[in-house]
């Protein structure tokens, strides 16, 4: 039998994961390598605690051939049933199932794009006003990297970050939605690192609320030090990038 | 030059990591071996996800030897400085820094003793009326176990448990303390697999809520089926048992 063309080459490579990580593993719990993209699990919260891009202009191409339509958001069969999010658990909670692994990242071939719609990608986000507008204009964003600059990492997940009550104490507190009690996150991060064509490297980080923002909103606004990142979410990014190479991070010189 | 012997075999072989971690590991996070004891690290929350022991009649003895009053709460330099909780999270926090393997457990060397007071090994728990009382209960039962059971098997570690709210919605909300935000965890789990002379094996679960319980409070009333703690936790527990061996779960024949 003839294997179409479309299959080829789909499924990832261990060449593909190396270059997808290639400044290394935030953490290690629970990882899934994918066709275009790796994924770390947080079981308690049903949610991921990262997923890992490589993009460059061509693997963000849009090829007519991919039909977004017929992905279908699907729970994970390789996680465990007690942690595996389901459709249900979603339906009525007023929450899009937000990708983080954007789908728009991954439109070169039918595969790439099927595997961004597993429910291990998901999580929980306010859809108007945000997954559907400032965080698809920071996807967007990231995505337009990629023409100026031959390669671009992205790290994106969620933050559950504590707020100070009248009590004078801190507290960290979300909503957890349907049988499986997914996990809410107040916060979703992305930290970028984009690599110019004199291998220079430009790294940002940017952390958004989970709720309606207006779409006036620089998103400037939420660019913060990446190490605010890697503490709240007990990860470090890019550890293993070489820091002689790093020549700005927000846009300042370091 | 001697070794003392009250110096030798006193870090983890990997023999001993293999008899503590004989029915499987929880989970693999951030995982440690310590002389007497594992434990995966919550870089997140800043406290264990969990610590398993291995108690029998011999290692849970008190040598005279040893002395408590000489182990002091310290930091865990394992952890990278971000996740790392220091003494100062603890201070003035109202909250005792809470041993998830009980230093009564490991009485029989020094070394022992002082590799539970890393405090990696510590979560935030009310002092008087749980720390100090309810759940030191536990963990002498606990304890008192290998007086009838030839090797006890217990896991233990902190949930964050949803409850539901006026509005409908369930949330989990837990205060986080110090510059470090160590989370204060809602409730702590033990998970008990006790291996009788017959090689039979009796499982318990436990949950008790971070708070004032009153003394005359039976243990049983925190029992529940160990799937409860799996799902809350994202973990899972004696993965490796052979169910023939299972005699009972809480008393009760399976
Ligand atoms: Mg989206
Ligand atoms: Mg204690």
């Amino acid at each position: 039998e003839l294997i179409p063309a479309s299959e080829v080459n789909l499924t990832a490579r261990p060449s593909r994961i190396a270059e997808i990580m290639k400044y290394g593993f935030p953490g290690m719990d629970n990882v899934r390598s994918h066709s275009d993209y790796v994924l770390s699990y947080d079981r308690r919260n049903r949610v991921p605690h990262w997923v890992f891009e490589h993009l460059t202009a061509a693997s963000v191409a849009k090829n007519d051939a991919v039909d977004r339509s017929k992905c279908d958001f699907r729970p994970d069969e390789s996680i465990h049933p007690y942690f595996r999010a389901q459709n249900t658990d979603y339906r009525r909670s007023g929450y899009d199932r937000g990708h983080m692994a954007a789908a728009g990242n991954h439109r070169l071939h039918q595969k790439h794009c099927e595997d961004t719609f597993l429910l291990s990608n998901m999580a929980p986000q306010v859809g108007q006003g945000f997954n559907r507008d400032s965080w698809n204009s920071l996807e967007m964003y990231v995505r337009k990297l990629t023409q100026s600059h031959p390669n671009v990492y992205v790290c994106t997940g969620p933050l559950y970050l504590p707020h100070k009550e009248d009590d004078g104490k801190s507290y960290v507190k979300y909503e957890v939605i349907g049988a499986n009690t997914v996990a809410v996150p107040t916060h979703f991060y992305k930290v970028i690192v984009a690599e110019a064509a004199d291998k220079k490297l430009h790294m940002e980080a940017y952390v958004m609320p989970n709720q309606v923002i207006s779409n006036d909103t620089p998103l400037k606004v939420f660019q913060v030090p990446p190490e605010t990142v890697e503490r709240a979410a007990g990860l470090l990014f890019f550890d293993k990038m070489n820091r002689q190479q790093l020549a700005t991070i927000n846009g300042k010189k370091v």
